[in-house]
């Protein structure tokens, strides 16, 4: 197995790098990075014998094969050894069929991946494993750094965190004071991070961090760095293992920064370059319509993302304004015939809320996914038999309060159609049994 | 397969009742119903046959296999068709190796199965796919009921709530009025539960739930329901097959209405019945201080447990004074070598913030357990070389304020040596220089 991966410029400058080196741009144009594969070397096996080889992999015991990701290692991170691997489970979540859901929108065969089923409660785990690996391998190769840091205020500090304390290598978390709460920080905090609190705005936080990682004494764990996007294909890899290597028509997935975008297209193009698959699904990329860059772009039939100052949007994750990744996300809207679409706080809201009542608890993101389907749904672009794929990026145990005011019918801008608050009644037998018809009138028996 | 089970009496009465028969007690004496198996109809397969099964099921993509639960069908509620099950891929959660962590304690081997990583967020799921979908079956075969219920505040009404959603099935939860936040409802509520918040006490709630499960209106599924246990007793079978169908030495899991812990040992009775394994792990049942009275009943010797009134803990799902299991669990302690252990609010609260540390998330149950397994380290009946499996009951998502609170050293009587508060800085990059020294110091590298 001579299979090799490096970081190489996305736009086409000369260079090959490897992935041990701290490398967050392309020295020679300061674009984005890509890791790109010596797929030659992978043709060396049939697509029979990937699929054969996944499988058999898939959530063992042999270590580090219960992760999703590191069953598919040649196709990650093929140089990294098994002890320097720090995996906790990642992949292998979930692929829920949504069928209740599906049929209140007329549609035959919708599923919504669970990638918040994970460690620490997002889909991040599964690009975090891979960082912290290549990072863990670097340093047992002499690589010094006094920690792994990162400016993010939510899943990408927890994961970061978690993962820096299963293989004990410090991590710095920075931060504006005053601007995070400590319940949006307690799993760094927990996960025993330096968590520094300072005195200047989001921006001011990146310089430090930035300057800090150009000086080599921390590793920066930036949404740029385009390790975390190769364990991030590995959801597309799997869903199309987990429907017996086949595809979804449609892939919708709610994004910001636009990482996990590129990262799909990444997956589904191994997939096809390797001879599993012959072609690609379509992909809608879904955003808040306050923090809409590229939906606006693709609208606009404009090849470029115009940065915007991102409004406030329930979805706080993907309230970004200047994607970063947002040339890569171009790339995979145009190969895989993709399509954004854009949705309201009030859609995105009752989206979460209709899904939830079928079983799901809906993340605002994954929300801003299923209000995008519903949307394409009215379009007429997706249809009745098709099989479509929501991929749902976080836990909605995160978003307690979310959930709370919304069946409160306290968020603003929110009408809070299918608020489901609780009944006060005396304790009366009757009166209790009068709210149990009532209710089986409201919501029908199967 | 002529595979078969049936309601028994725990205790030996006569009679046996089809598991789609709404009974909560033996008709005859009042007291606790077991899931008997026809296990010499099992014995038609070998050992290695059922691990070879087992083994080609888990986590697999046909029908209900993706379950850890409904891998073992043969095992749990045979008569179940397919088309009657409610799944949303219970079990196959993380057998997280808690290297770190153990190594804090002296300890080679220990293992943290984390229950909690579950679609609802706790082991609860294991006990409920089963439930639901036996009452699926009875409702198909003719039985009418409005709704099922529960009159949990807690993991129990998430769940149920959850099943009933996925399956179309109405679920009633009966909560006493004020005592409860919106935000501890909040998955039931989300789920399109009928939450009635009555204006009585917990125990006039009870009464009202149960003449309607009498009067046939509703089908209870409160924490005495046989039913449960079955589903929850996988976790035994599972571990085992994660070590590669070997026991480990110990299994420690926090307690309180103590049904988990006879769940656990009817499982690893099964494999020993059916010759997968020749002997039992030694069995510790972990609780809070303050709501103890399995601990006392054990640690005077007395194997009748007396009811007491539970004091308020951090572990407020096992806050429990009167286990509805008792007689169950001293079963389990009998069979298993058994030990029951107490840990104090602080002792727990040290331990989650130790154990979060090395990668883990803990909620404040689980913590029970580990800060048990602290004690029995120091009293030398837990050796270096043994290998231990703590069970982890619910995700530490769901419990963000406890975290908070101990981070900012906000809990009574608890001590919070492991706090680790954001630290404020200017903006000046010698200074987080500084600050990222002094962490390295204190934390060591690796």
């Amino acid at each position: 197995m001579a299979y090799s991966a490096a970081f190489r410029c996305l736009t086409g400058c000369a260079g090959s790098y490897p992935l041990t080196q701290p490398l967050y741009r392309c020295p020679t144009c300061g674009g984005l990075l890509d890791v790109a594969h010596d797929v030659d070397a992978l043709r060396d096996r049939s697509p029979a014998t990937w699929m054969k080889l996944f499988d058999e992999r898939y959530k063992r015991t042999v270590w580090p094969y219960g992760s999703g990701v590191w069953g598919k290692r040649e196709w990650v991170a093929p140089e990294v050894p098994d002890e320097a691997i720090v995996s906790m489970d990642e992949g292998g979540s979930n692929l829920f069929w949504a069928d209740r859901y599906g049929r209140t929108l007329g549609l035959d065969d919708v599923w919504v991946k669970l990638c918040g089923n994970s460690h620490t409660g997002s889909f991040k785990d599964l690009g975090m494993t891979v960082l912290v690996s290549v990072v863990n391998k670097a340093i047992r190769e002499g690589l010094e750094v006094r920690a792994i840091a990162c400016a993010s205020t939510g899943d990408t500090s927890a994961s970061l965190a978690a993962y820096g304390a299963a293989a004990g290598l410090p991590v710095v978390v920075l931060l504006p004071r005053g601007k995070v709460s400590t319940a949006q920080l307690v799993q760094p905090i927990a996960s025993g991070a330096l968590v520094l609190s300072l005195d200047t705005d989001f921006d001011g936080c990146m310089a430090i961090v930035q300057r800090l990682s150009a000086d080599g004494v921390v590793y920066l764990a930036n949404s740029m760095n385009a390790l975390r996007l190769e364990g991030q294909k590995t959801v597309a890899i799997e869903i199309v293992q987990q429907f017996d290597w086949t595809l979804p028509d449609w892939v919708i997935l709610p994004s910001g920064n636009l990482g996990n975008a590129y990262a799909l297209y990444a997956g589904f193009k191994m997939l096809k370059d390797l001879g599993l698959t012959t072609r690609f699904p379509r992909l809608c990329v879904a955003q808040a319509a306050r923090a809409n860059p590229l939906f606006k772009a693709w609208s606009e039939g404009r090849s470029e993302v115009v940065p915007m100052k991102a409004g406030e949007t329930l979805a706080s994750a993907i309230q970004i304004g200047n994607p970063v990744s947002a040339p890569r996300a171009m790339l995979a809207l145009k190969a895989m015939d993709g399509v954004a679409e854009e949705v309201t706080e009030d859609e995105l809201c009752d989206a979460a809320a209709r899904a939830d009542r079928t079983g799901m608890y809906t993340c605002p993101h994954t929300a801003v996914a299923l209000a995008a389907l519903e949307k394409l749904v009215k379009k007429g672009l997706v249809e009745k038999r098709q099989r479509v794929v929501v991929v749902s990026t976080a836990n909605g145990l995160k978003f307690t309060e979310f959930k709370v005011k919304y069946h409160e019918r306290a968020l603003a801008d929110v009408t809070s159609r299918l608020a489901n608050p609780p009944v006060e009644l005396p304790p009366d037998y009757d009166r209790v049994l009068a709210a149990l018809d009532r209710h089986a009138a409201q919501t029908g028996k199967r």
